[in-house]
C-alpha cells in the first residue's frame, strides 16, 4: 500500500499548498461558456433528470427558467422541463458548485475564487441570505427579484471592488488566513459563517466605497452582505472546489475530491478514479428544527456545499464551533471538539494553517481517505442545512447528515479492480 | 451580612439591566463642558501629579497640550507641566475612560454610550490602531495628524452615521446583544476585539454610506475600522463605565464599580463607599513581548480598560477566547476556561446575557465582591497591553496583571469602618 500512501501524500500536499484568492464577479456565461448554448441548468450534487428531483429542486429549477426568461411563468417552465427541454448538468462538471439545489446558469453572477498555486478557477453563485431564496426551492416574485438585484446591483458592484484590488498585493481577497482566523472566530464555515462573513466585508468595504457612484445602492450593498450571517457560505465552497479540483485525477489516490447531494442521491469522486461518481441514496439529516416544523416537513440532504467538509471544515471543524454544536442538534457544545477528533480517523492529515485554538491549535482532519472510512466504519459528519420538502418554503431546520457508507464501498471497490487487487 | 447580600443583589440587578447603546460621538467639551475652562487633562486611573506620572503618561501629556495648541511643541508643553500649568482630572470623575494613558481633552471626539435602561452617559475617544499611538505615550506627527484625522474626518462621519441610525428601532448601536455574538465569536473584549469590531463595521458601514459625501473619506474610514482589530475596545469601555455608573453609592454594598490604573497606582471604588478612591502601587504585567522588546522595557500597568474586567470581560471572560490565552503569555488555550472558572470565585454572580458557548453557556463572572477577593485571596484577573516605558514607543507586549491586594484591603477596612464592625 506504499503507492497509495504516496500518492495520498501528493493529494494532501495539493490541498495544503493550495492558495485560494477571491477576485472577480462574472457572468456565469463568461467563464463557463457552455451555459449559453442551450437551456442549460446546472444544479448541485451527483447527474439526475427532472422525473428523480426532489421537491425544492424542482422549485429552483422553474424558478431559475422564470428567471432566464425561458418561460413566462412556473407553470410553462414545469411543462419545459416534463418535455425534457432543459439540459441539466452538475456544478461540478464546469468547475462550479452551489449549496443546497444550487441552480447556475447563463446570467446568474458567479464569484471567482482562483487558486493561485495551481491556475484553476472556481465558480459560486452569491449568497442570497435567509428565508424565502432560491436555494432552498423558492421561486416567487420577491425570489426573483432578489436574484435580478444581485445581477444588476450587488454583483457588478462586487466585481469593480475585487478588480480594483488588483494589482497591489492584495489582489482580490486572500482567503486561506482568512479561514484561518475565522475558525479561531468560532466560525466552522458551513453552518456558522458569520465571523468570516464580517472579516470578508471589512476587506471589501473600501474597495466598495471607492468604486461607488451610489451611495443609496452602496448602502444597500453594505446592510444586505452585513446582515446576512451566511453570506461567506458561497466564497468558501468555490473556495473548496479550487482547493480540490487540482486534487483530481492522482493515479493511486483513495483521498476523496468532491461530496455533494441533489436530494435525491449522494455522490463523490475519489482521486485515483477520476470523474467517476459513486452514488448512493442521500440519507436525511437529524437536526434542530425552527419553530413551527417537524423532521416530516424534511427534505433530504442537498447541496455542493459538502464540499467544505471535503477540505476539512464544516463537521470536521466543529471543534472551532461550539455554537454550532447546538444549533444543528450535535449534543453539548462542550463536545464539539468530539466530532473532530472522530473525522481526524478518517482523513490522512491535519491542516497546520487552519488550527483550533480551543483544541490547543489541532489542525483541522484534512484529506477523506476513503480506505479508513471503509477501516473505521465511519462516514464524513456533515453539518447542514434542512430544506421544506415542498418548493418554496425555505429552510426548516439544520442537522447532522452522514455521507452514506455506499458510496464509500463502491469507490473501494473501483479503486481494488484498478490496483488489480479484486 | 443579609443586608450586605440584599445590597449586592441591587448592584447586580443594576448590571444586568443596563441597556447600552452606542449612540454619538461629539467634541469632548459639548458634553462635558469643565474641560473647556482651563488647560484641563482627563487621564487614565485614580488621580495623580505630573511628578509621580510615568513617562508613557508624561508623553501623552505632551502631545496633547501641542494638539490642543497649548504648547507650540512637546518641549515647551513639558516645562508647563512642570510648573503646575494643567489641571489633571482621573477621567472616571467625568463620566468618562481611556485607554492606557487614557488621554481626554476639550477637542477631541468621544464617543457616547448611553445606559438607556437608567439614562446616563459614559464618554471614551477613539481608537487610534496600533503601532506609535497617544494611549501607549506617542506624541509625535504621524500620532498628532492621526488625532486631526479622527477629529476632523472620522469622528463626524461616525457621528452622522450614528445620528442617522436614530429614530428607527436601532437607535445606534445595540451593544448588549453584540457582545453576547463577540463572545461565542471568541472575543474577551480588552485583549481581543476582532470580532465585535467586525460586528461593529456590519451595522455602522451602510449607515456611513449613506451619510458620507466624499468616496475617499469613506473609503478610509471604513479601512482605518476595518484593519483595527481592536477598534471596539474604546466602544466597550465606554460601555463599561455607561453600565458602572448606575451601581454607584449603593449603601452597604461591597461590588467594585471600576478598577483602573495610570502606571503608577493602581484604584477601585466600591459601591457602598461611593467615589472614594481605594489606591495601591501598580504591578507589573506579566506576559509576552513582541520580537526585539523585554520585560526590562515595560511600563507598570495602565489605563481604564480595566473597567472590561469591572463588568466580567477581559480575564474574566478568557474561556471565551482561547487564542487570547497564547496572546497574553497565560498558558495553554485549552485551559482559557480555568481563568473564567476561578474568576467566578469572587463575583456575586454569573451574567445569563453574556454567555460562553465553549462553556456550555455559562455566563461571564459578574459584580466583584470585595469581601470574596478577601476570603479567597484571590484578586481580579486582567488581560493587558504593555507599554513601553520610554514615551513614544508603544506596544512592546501584552500579558496578565493582577490588581493589587492592598486595593481591596482598604476597601474593606472602610467597609468596615461604615458598617460599625471595624
Amino acid at each position: 500500500m506504499e503507492h497509495i500512501n504516496a500518492a495520498n501524500r501528493v493529494a494532501i500536499e495539493r490541498m495544503l499548498s493550495a492558495d485560494p484568492i477571491l477576485i472577480d464577479v462574472v457572468t456565469a456565461v463568461d467563464v463557463i461558456p457552455e451555459l449559453g448554448n442551450s437551456k442549460m441548468i446546472l444544479h448541485a450534487g451527483p447527474p439526475i433528470t427532472w422525473d428523480r428531483m426532489c421537491g425544492p429542486m424542482r422549485g429552483a429549477v422553474t424558478g431559475i427558467a422564470v428567471f432566464e426568461g425561458w418561460a413566462a411563468n412556473l407553470s410553462e417552465a414545469e411543462g419545459m422541463a416534463e418535455r425534457g427541454e432543459f439540459d441539466f448538468h452538475p456544478n461540478h462538471h464546469f468547475s462550479a458548485v452551489g449549496p443546497m439545489t444550487g441552480m447556475t446558469t447563463a446570467s446568474q453572477p458567479v464569484m471567482v475564487v482562483r487558486n493561485r498555486a495551481f491556475g484553476n478557477d472556481a465558480y459560486c453563485a452569491i449568497n442570497e441570505g435567509l428565508g424565502k431564496v432560491m436555494r432552498f426551492g423558492g421561486n416567487d416574485e420577491s425570489v426573483l427579484a432578489r436574484l435580478v438585484w444581485l445581477r444588476d446591483v450587488l454583483g457588478p458592484l462586487m466585481a469593480k471592488a475585487l478588480r480594483s484590488m488588483q494589482g497591489d498585493d492584495t489582489q482580490g481577497v486572500a482567503l486561506k488566513n482568512l479561514i484561518a482566523r475565522g475558525l479561531s472566530m468560532g466560525d466552522e464555515m458551513h453552518q456558522r459563517n458569520v465571523a468570516c462573513s464580517g472579516l470578508l466585508l471589512r476587506e471589501l468595504s473600501p474597495a466598495l466605497a471607492k468604486v461607488s457612484t451610489d451611495a443609496t445602492q452602496l448602502s444597500k450593498v453594505l446592510a444586505f452582505i452585513g446582515s446576512n450571517d451566511q453570506f461567506f457560505l458561497n466564497v468558501g465552497m468555490a473556495m473548496g472546489k479550487a482547493i480540490m479540483d487540482p486534487v483530481r485525477n492522482i493515479e493511486h489516490s483513495t483521498v476523496v475530491t468532491a461530496m455533494c447531494r441533489n436530494g435525491t442521491d449522494f455522490g463523490i469522486r475519489v482521486s485515483g478514479t477520476g470523474d467517476q461518481w459513486f452514488v448512493a441514496p442521500v440519507e436525511m439529516p437529524e437536526g434542530l428544527y425552527f419553530p413551527g416544523f417537524t423532521a416530516a416537513d424534511a427534505n433530504p440532504d442537498m447541496g455542493d456545499s459538502t464540499i467544505v467538509e471535503t477540505i476539512g471544515l464544516g463537521g470536521f471543524a466543529m471543534g472551532a464551533a461550539p455554537a454550532v454544536a447546538g444549533f444543528v442538534g450535535a449534543g453539548n457544545a462542550s463536545g464539539a471538539a468530539v466530532y473532530t477528533r472522530t473525522m481526524r480517523g478518517i482523513t490522512v492529515d491535519e491542516n497546520p494553517e487552519w488550527t483550533i485554538p480551543s483544541m490547543d491549535y489541532t489542525g483541522v482532519p484534512t484529506g477523506i481517505d476513503v480506505r479508513r472510512v471503509i477501516d473505521t466504519n465511519l462516514t464524513p459528519t456533515i453539518n447542514t442545512g434542512i430544506a421544506h420538502r415542498e418548493p418554496g418554503i425555505g429552510q426548516v431546520g439544520a442537522g447532522i447528515v452522514r455521507a452514506p457508507m455506499a458510496c464509500f464501498e463502491q469507490a473501494l471497490r473501483a479503486i481494488a479492480t484498478l490496483e488489480g487487487v479484486a
